[in-house]
């Protein structure tokens, strides 16, 4: 089962722009920048009571970052639900509720992405560190 | 400063429908359903390591949940942010970034939204209980 969110991503144009902005709201600074090639974005994150705010900002066009900026503009991308096992929920919901195999996050992460057509509009994945 | 995560709404069109998705998903049954007239909405929530997920259905269309449902969909609809103080987060940060006056939330929780014109694109609100 989920245990907590782990993480929440927002997509931004700029993330130069959105730090500070970002920052004055939570009053607090950012507390890790980051790149991951493989999904084509550069990021930025804020802990906040465990939960991660990561702002994420697309570096190229062909990826699923990029084609949701695209399509939907800035603001809210994706849910991202703390769980003990990535195959153990896998096996509970079934492959139909999956969309593609488990990928590699920033960091440490491990994610496994839900099938979007199933959520009302919300794109939501389990993850787990280490 | 911002604490920690207070609630995650999400737009539905049925809360009917969306209930048993979440469930399924969460692994866990809805811990409240609600009804906030002043809002135009009832909604069901999920309790996420101290995180509220909150579905949310408007009941009428003049009202802000109803026409953000309109314009971008179902789906993330805002990020409300627990602080010890609406008075004092307002103060800190200035009357130019708030929308209107504080108002109620469901339950006894009291709300202070952010001007989502410098947000980019997310919908953010203060929250206290109480």
């Amino acid at each position: 089962m989920a245990n907590a969110i782990h993480h929440i991503n927002f997509l931004v144009r700029d993330l130069s722009q959105a730090i500070p902005v970002w920052e004055r709201i939570l009053d607090q600074p950012v507390a890790a920048r980051e790149e991951l090639e493989s999904r084509g974005i550069i990021s930025a994150r804020f802990n906040l009571g465990g939960t991660w705010l990561v702002l994420v900002q697309p570096t190229r066009a062909d990826t699923v970052p990029a084609r949701h900026l695209e399509q939907h503009g800035e603001g809210f991308f994706l849910l991202s639900l703390e769980v003990d096992s990535l195959d153990a929920e896998a096996d509970r919901l079934g492959q139909d509720w999956l969309s593609g195999p488990a990928r590699q996050g920033i960091e440490n992460w491990h994610i496994q992405d839900l099938d979007v057509g199933r959520t009302f509009g919300a794109q939501i994945q389990f993850a787990i560190e280490g």
